[in-house]
Formats: structure tokens, sequence, C-alpha cells
């Protein structure tokens, strides 16, 4: 189907919405009113632009409060309406917005109603225009989509059809049977629809409604329930973005634009009208990936927590830190010293891994260059929206290309505590949280657990894991209050053990230094449960922090920061959460520890 | 009355947060638990830094669900709550709360919970320790505070009291008589007192508790009439700030404290405990200083405006421009050229200088020194939150100190078109918004008109104006959406002028560069208004925006940018506001016009 935006969920001039719209994939565009007013462009400049962008205008949206008025009141609304239709003529556009009147004087009669939107559209046929009349949620006296209808059935007028917006269907509740009413709609007299997905808020709507929304899947709402009854009428129009975000205002047009579109390719995959290649869900974590300037600093923690450098690459300045299942590699290739060390790859264990890509591929995933020596394995690989990238791998699996080939081996020997990566840690972009969950659920396949705050000493965080379905792929996305955050919210790579007193006591014995934590912390702890004694002094001790939810408990510590990145050592017994009630204490934690170093 | 506020309202570490609250003049705390628990001070240790900072601690918050759960929770509740009270002794804390159980196994049983509440209090009394108990606005069962109170008389114990919370009282509505209850309490018996406004926002209550609490006097809550109803129980323990805000929690504890402690000042003065000097209103503006490394441009534009240098400065660079009663002083001291032009200061006419300074200095605003050279008058000063100095000024008035008699004439004649300072237009720091109208009212003695959202290309600004009653002086005072937004958002010197259309000319003819209005905009009011014929051509020749309201019609354009300052030409005719629904133009004309400078 015909993908569509509204202007209004973009940020930037008018000529940076349209150029972020035509790079992402859109068809077309809706033009909201002040776009076009601040805008230096003619009319017909607009136009041009549009063609050659590859854009049809597709809405334009400049009128409110038009029908069921006092008539001098609507006199005037057919004077503005003309200059309108004259305006649409110039920028080619053909269909024109109205939503139910929210005019003080408004009065609720539908009658009226109707011959206003009639005498409407008997003008805006002179110009070859179709009115698409929308109930506001909010709508003075109009404000559901049945409603809207039987005033456009009794206008009964061909230049007059309805609009459907699943924010304003569906913020007034989510009842199946509410929909039923959509089927009584001619597919042809639905002139458009608007869709957008809001977070399940109890919020006024207006305000739910004009800073909310977001884009389909990344709500709360079945929008793809709405838009399979839709289709169901036979309409064939464009499926339109309509989203009012206050951070989408702020970030950038193009990446926005992106996640947009992609939003709406899955859409139409869960409908059933598009059939991009399906998702290969990954298997297990392949291996982490560090950049660093300097690969001292991070060998010295990786030996100290009991990993061996397994193996060098044949040909690159990478090595393979590796214990257990557990594998690192170590990249001192292009990192830049200011950068200091980050988490740049991850690699997930794929069952088919050029599938895997060509589904990324599909749903507008940057595909990173195949090969980076000709000597090297083929790995198919693309960036996720923090940047972070993800390669497909196949680990030793003889019918398909295995990274493991490239790497020669040193034949030295890990210790055993560590099994494997229990999850990863990254954080995201402060304009990119919701798009990142919507990546990693549609492009990777994986399931998103509920978002929880986190309280930093400095502001709120937010976080939420995506993982698959036996949990041998867990990654935490993370996003600060404010575009303003610091580094100590940094990227970690936490790592699965038996024993993780034992582990911890290695790494201290190591040299290792783990990240101390508050004694009160540990009364606090004695006064909630009843531990075995000498058990809290060990933890104390070692810094080991506790959790229990109602599958089992969890036991986890920090090593310090090396640039952007720590470790994890945890303990998971049947737990299923990643220690958020610790999170606050770890952090104030890592501030102090941070003040220390840096003082 | 004493004064206190909850280290959850405050950023930072815990002795971050300690040393914040003691500097605001605060006479003590309750401290949060997770603020305790992530401290690396021991109980003893933080006793200690409090009583050097002379904080009493005056309220601990360990324990949530307490009471009317099962046996076996309460059993549990009874062990951690004697591991709190023994910490408690060792903080010398003597008041724990107590919030009504959110537990989903709690049982709506008031004896039960009674019961709960006698045994607690029963084991507190040992340890010396009173317990508070408070209805949570979304307590399972008891969410009241006349339901909580009722429990606590029948459980009758002399260790048991209740705590009156301002926020779970007033969300649940602000019908008067709600409050009636409040007189049949004995005030030995309301053993603590939170208080916190908010916005008056139609959400859920615990995300509106938890994200968007603000100080008293910065929301729509009539907390002052609730305090009334306390004093008049013979309350006489602390006022006491729990203010659960996600900005709050991003923000320098140092400016917040300061902001909390003037919230309280000026409640108490409110309702009647304390009396600090009565409010000074201005009664119109002196003048605007510009601080520029540079005077060329600024004085290029100023005479371009019509105004002539009239005085200089006896003893410092400063010259004084003048036009009608508009004065904007030019300051080449001390400004560096990275900060360019910016408006740094405002003298605001006051019938009585001094007292308004001591207002200021009453409520905790930074006192500027009084004189800046020998022979100077000995201006009051203090500094407003975004740091603008504010001068309080007798232009030419014989019996007060004139600081027209520290400038030379020059005998130039200015022009006769801008009549005096309109507005001014003042860009807060992103975590400051709130705290800059409460300083404005309470300290200037202005009156805050409602906040408006304003859409800029990237991103939503808000904007709200400060006036006295008169409107000789109005302050709008704007913050954008974020830490990181630009500088276009930049403060400006609206001038007044009986014709806006002769001033832009006049302006343009002497060289000056007014902003570019796109010509859509014209089109729209077009279809609009009816205008005279080649008014709106004039308009749009000049770049002359157009609104009306209920009051009358209000025309402005605006003036190229200099450094971080633009100046706006206004002809008001009855109109009340400042032309917001233009700014979205402006603001885009103003990124367009600066892309193209840049570029």
């Amino acid at each position: 189907m015909r993908t569509s935006i509204a202007t209004v969920s973009l940020s930037g001039s008018l000529t940076e919405k349209l150029t972020a719209a035509s790079r992402a994939g859109f068809d077309g565009i809706e033009i909201f009113e002040n776009d076009l007013l601040a805008s230096p462009l003619t009319p017909e400049e607009i136009r041009a632009r549009c063609a050659d962008l590859g854009l049809t205008i597709d809405l334009y949206q400049p009128m409110r409060d038009i029908e069921a008025v006092p008539a001098d009141a609507f006199a005037r609304n057919l004077r503005r309406a003309r200059h309108k239709f004259e305006l649409m003529c110039r920028l080619g556009a053909d269909t024109v917005l109205v939503c139910s009147s929210v005019h003080p004087l408004a009065v609720d009669d539908d009658a009226l109603a109707a011959y206003h939107l009639r005498q409407l559209a008997d003008l805006a046929q002179e110009f070859g225009i179709r009115v698409a009349y929308e109930a506001l949620a909010w709508g003075r006296h109009v404000n559901t989509y049945t409603h809207a209808w039987r005033i456009v059935e009794a206008a009964d007028h061909p230049a007059l059809g309805t609009c459907l917006d699943s924010f304003h269907i569906l913020s007034r509740g989510s009842e199946p049977k509410s929909l039923e009413g959509i089927a009584d709609i001619p597919g042809e007299k639905i002139f458009f629809l608007q869709l957008a997905d809001a977070p399940l808020l109890a919020m006024d709507v207006l305000q739910w409604s004009r800073h909310y929304r977001c884009f389909p899947g990344q709500g709360g709402f079945d929008v793809a329930g709405l838009v399979r009854h839709v289709l169901r009428t036979g309409y064939d129009g464009p499926l339109s973005l309509e989203v009012f975000n206050d951070v989408f205002r702020q970030a950038d047009a193009g990446p926005t634009a992106v996640d947009a579109h992609r939003s709406l390719l899955v859409l139409q995959e869960t409908v059933g009208v598009a059939t991009p290649p399906a998702p290969v869900v990954p298997t297990g974590v392949a291996f982490a990936e560090l950049v660093t300037p300097d690969a001292e600093p991070v060998a010295a923690v990786l030996g100290a927590l009991g990993f061996a450098r397994t193996a060098r690459h044949r040909t690159k300045p990478v090595d393979l830190w590796q214990q257990g299942e557990a594998r690192i590699l170590v990249n001192t290739s292009g990192a830049a010293r200011r950068d200091g060390t980050g988490l740049a790859a991850i690699g997930l264990e794929s069952p088919a891994p050029a599938a895997a890509a060509r589904r990324a591929e599909a749903l507008l995933a940057p595909v990173l260059p195949r090969r980076r020596a000709t000597e090297d394995a083929p790995l198919d690989a693309v960036a996720a929206p923090d940047g972070t990238e993800l390669f497909f791998c196949a680990t030793d699996q003889p019918e398909l290309p295995n990274w493991r080939a490239d790497f020669t081996d040193t034949g030295n020997q890990a210790a055993k505590g560590v099994r494997r990566i229990d999850h990863l840690a990254l954080t995201q972009p402060w304009h990119h949280y919701d798009e990142a969950t919507l990546f990693h659920r549609s492009v990777l396949g994986l399931q998103a657990q509920e978002s929880v705050d986190v309280a930093d000493p400095y502001g709120l965080m937010r976080s939420r894991a995506v993982t698959n379905p036996d949990g041998s792929v867990r990654i935490a996305l993370s996003v600060g209050a404010a575009p303003t955050d610091d580094t100590v919210h940094a990227q970690h790579i936490a790592l699965a053990t038996d024993d993780v007193v034992a582990a911890a006591r290695r790494y201290r014995e190591a040299g290792g230094r783990l990240l101390p934590i508050p004694a009160n912390y540990y009364e606090d702890l004695a006064a909630r449960y009843e531990f075995a004694d000498g058990e809290l002094a060990t933890y104390q001790e070692l810094g080991i922090l506790y959790d229990r939810d109602a599958h089992g408990e969890f036991r986890h510590c920090y090593t310090m920061t090396v640039g952007r990145v720590f470790f994890e050592l945890v303990q998971r017994e049947g737990y299923r959460g990643y220690g958020a009630p610790n999170a606050p204490v770890r952090l104030a934690a890592q501030h102090s520890a941070r003040a220390v170093i840096g003082g």
C-alpha cells in the first residue's frame, strides 16, 4: 500500500521534512498548515520539490471549526475555504481534512452539520477537491467515527467522505466491537486513514494526543486490528502517519522518518498486505566486540575475570578473549582515543545469517559492508539505531561461513567461572528509545519487556530489555532523562556465572577492582531478608547485590568502568529481571567512584 | 515555622543534597530511604554531617505496605521495622513515615489496620520513635486523610499520629469543604506535614505524583488554604517539602533548594506566619541593558530604529540610547567575545528601590554589590534565576538616588516613533522555568499569565508572561523543550510604537534589516481576515505580523538578531497577548535567516 506521513511528525523546516520523508521511502505526505505558512517556498515550489522527491501531497490540513457554527462564522469559513482550495490547486493536493468542530458556539445539530459540509463539498468540487471529515476524540458534539460517518452519509455528496484516525478512535477505548461500525462504511467513502499509536496513559485525551503519540507498534493501541477492519471495506488510499510527539519534534528528521516508515512496513506485514523476509530470531550471543584505542586496560580486566586471549584475527588487530561460551573481541583498529573504550558490535548467533540480514535490510536497517578483508568469512551485518553493529553469525556451523575461521588460536586456556554472556546493556540516544525497541522487535524478532524507570542521582533513566524466547539473547536498552546525561550511564557486558562469590573473589585476587557498595545497602538487605550466617558479610566484602522475584534469586556485582564500558558478574537462578531495584544504588556508587577517580 | 525538605526533592548524592538544603536555609530534612542506602556515609556520619550543617533529621521514610496485610507479612514487617528503628536511633531521627498500604493482599479492615499500627507504635515507642501514618491518594483501602485519621484515632497510641500531605489530599479534588475534616484532628496528633504543589493535569494520580509535583506556588493547588486549616489545629511541626519531579531530579541541587525554600517563605507569608518586607511592585521599565563585546552592530540597529545616543556614563564604557521613554544601555565592559551580545540587566522603576531590594533579599535573591563606582548612584540590584540583573530604579525622582545622574548628556536627539519598551523576553535555563515564574511573582510582585506552548521547528517551547497591573512592565519568560536548544530562542526587546508601518519603514530606510516573513503567511491572513486594499501588501513588504484577540489588534515585526538579542516593533491596540499564534512562523523565519547567514 502507499505510505504517507504528516509533516508535523518530523522536525525541521518543510524542506528538511520533505527530504527526510522521501529518503525514508514514503510515497506521499500530508502538509500541516503551519509548515506551509512558515516556509519561504511558494506553493508551486513546494509542489515541484515534492515531485522531484517522488512524493505526492496526499492531504492538506488547513481548517478547523467548519461545521455546525453560527451562520456568520460559516460564511467566513466558506470564504476562507475558497482561499485554501485555490492554494491546494497550486499545491496539487486534492484532499482536505476537516476535523469535527470544537468551536464554543457549535451546536449539536447533525442536520446543520451535514448541510454545512455539503456546502463545503459543493465548493470543493468546483476545485476538484475532496473533503475528508474526521471526528476528533474531543470534538464538541461529534467525537466518534460512527457519528462523523452518519453526518457524511446524511450529507450525501460525492466530494464528501470520512477520514478515520486510529488515535481518535482507539483513545476512546479498545472494545473490539467498537470497531465493528467500520464495516458499515463503504471503502470508497473512506477518503483517508491516519495512523498513530500511543502509550496507554490515563490522561487528558487532548494532551495525550498532542504530546505523546508514537508510531504504530511503539505504543499500546491495536493499530493493526483497526487497519484490518478498514482494509475489509476496500479502502485503497494511503496509510498515513500523523504523530504529534514532543520528542520527535526535537529529533533529527532523517532517523525519525526511517523509524516511521519501518513502523508502517511492520504494520503492513502484520495485517498481511506485505511480506518482507520473515524474521530470523537469534539463538545466542556469538560475541561482544569492544573497540578501544588501548587494549591494555581492557585486557587487564578480562584477564582478571578469568578470560584468556584464545585467538587473534589473522589480518586485523583484533583479539578474541574467551571463557566458557562468553567471547569478547577486543579491536584496536580505528578507535579514536577521545572516544575511549566502547561496546561497538554484537555477534548474534543466527540459524540463517543471510536471511536475517535480508529482513533487516527490508526493514530499513543500514546494511554494513559484508567483507572486511578478502579472506575473511562473509559476515552479514547491519547497524542498530544507536550505531551498534549487529553481526549475524554461525559459530562453528560447518555449512555456514564461520567467523571463528578468521582467527588463529593462541593455545591459551581460560578459567571456568564464567559460562556465557548473560546480557548486554546498550545506551540509546535520547530521542530514539522507542525506535530502538521497535527495531529490536521487528528486525531481530526479539520480545520487548516492560519499560522501567530507574532513579539515577542526577535524573530518571528508562530501561527495557529485549530477549529471545529462551533468554540466551538479552539486550537491555536504556536512555537517560535528557540529552545532557553523561557517560556514567555506560554500556555493559553481564557475564553469567554459577557462583558469583567465587567469580568475584577470583577477579579481585587477580588484581581486579570491584565497585564498592555502601554498608547501608547491606543493613537494608538484612532487614528485608534472612540470610545464612556470614552470607551478607561476604556480599558486602565483594560488593555483591541481591534481588529476588517470584521466579528466583539474583546476585550480581560490577567491575569498575573502563572507558564507557563495565562488566557485571551475575548469578541468575530462575530470576527473570536485571536487578532494577538495585540500579539506583549501583548508579550512585558509580557516580561516587567516578568522583574519586576524577578528583 | 521550621522548614524541611525531603532528600528526594533534590538531585545528587546525599551529601550534595544536605549541603544544598543547608545553604538554602532549611532547618531540617526528611531522608528518603534510597538516598541513605546509596550513600557511603554511615548513619552516624550522616547524623554528624547534618549537625554540622545545622539540619535536623525530621523524618525517615523506610517502610511501605505495613498494615492490614496477612499475618506472616506483618511479622516480617515488624522484623524489618526493628532494624529500621535501630537505624533511626543511630541517625537521630525520631519520626517515621508509614504510608497506607498498596499491598495486593491488604484487606479492607480498619480494625486490623489499627491493631497493626498499634503494634508498630508499641515497638517504635521502645526506641523513642513516633509513627506518622499517611493516606496515599492511591492507597488500596485507605486513601483519604480522614480515613487515615479514623484508624489512628481507633489505634489510640501515644506514639502514633498522622501525617498530612498536600498532594495526596488536594489531588483528590479541591472542594473547600473536603478540608474541613482537618479541624477534627488535634494538632498534637498531626505528627508531620508534607507539602507539594502540582500543575492541574488530568492524569493518573500515581504518575502525576511521581513525576509532576512542584513547589508550593508553582502549581494549581491551594496549598496555602490547606496549611491554614492545619495551623488552626495547633500543629507546630515543620513545613516540609516532598516533591517528586523529573526536572528537579536533573537540576543542580543548589538553585533548586533555594527555589524550594523561597516557596516556603512565600507560603508562610501567605498564611500569615511570616512577614517579610512587603512587595514593591515595579511601575515601569527604566532601561534594558545590553552587554556586548562590540558596540558597533548594536549601535547600528538602535540608530536605524530611531534611537539616539543621548548620554554616556561618566566613568564606565556604557552608552545610553533613548527614544521616547525607551532607554537602552549599551555596555562594552566585561563582555566576553564568545558570549556575544546579550540582554544582561533590566532597570525596573520602583516607588521604593531600597524596600524592593530588601524584599528580594528576604526571598533569597542574590543581592548584587550596591555601588559600582564611588560617585555612582547607589543602585539596588539582585540577580534573577536566569542571571539577569534586576536594578530597582527611580528615574528622575528628586528624593531618590537617580541612576541618570551617573550619565552625561550628549545633546543628541532621538526620533519619535518608539514610545517605550512594550516587553522584554528572557530565555530561562531549562530546569528553572517554574522557579523563574515564582521568583518574578513573589520577589517582584508581578502577575503570571497562562503558560503557552509554542511550536519551534526543532521542538516545543513554553512561554509565560509576568506583568504589573497596568502592563507597563511585561516580561516574557520562555524555555526550550530540552537543554540542547540553541540560541535562536534569543532574548528580545519589544518596542512600543503607535504606527508599526511607519516605524518599520523608517528602520529599513535607515539601513536596518527586518526579518522576512514568507508570502504564504500573508495568503493565510487574507483567508482569515479582511484588510483594507494594500494593507496586507504593506505588511508583507515589511514582514509585519498580525494577530487579534477579544480586546484588540496586534501588529509586530522583528529585526535580524545581533548576538543573542533581537528587537521587535509592536503596535498594540487593546490586545493583551504577545503574538503567540505568530511565533511558529517567526521562529521558522529566524532559523531560516540564520541558516542563510551561517551558510
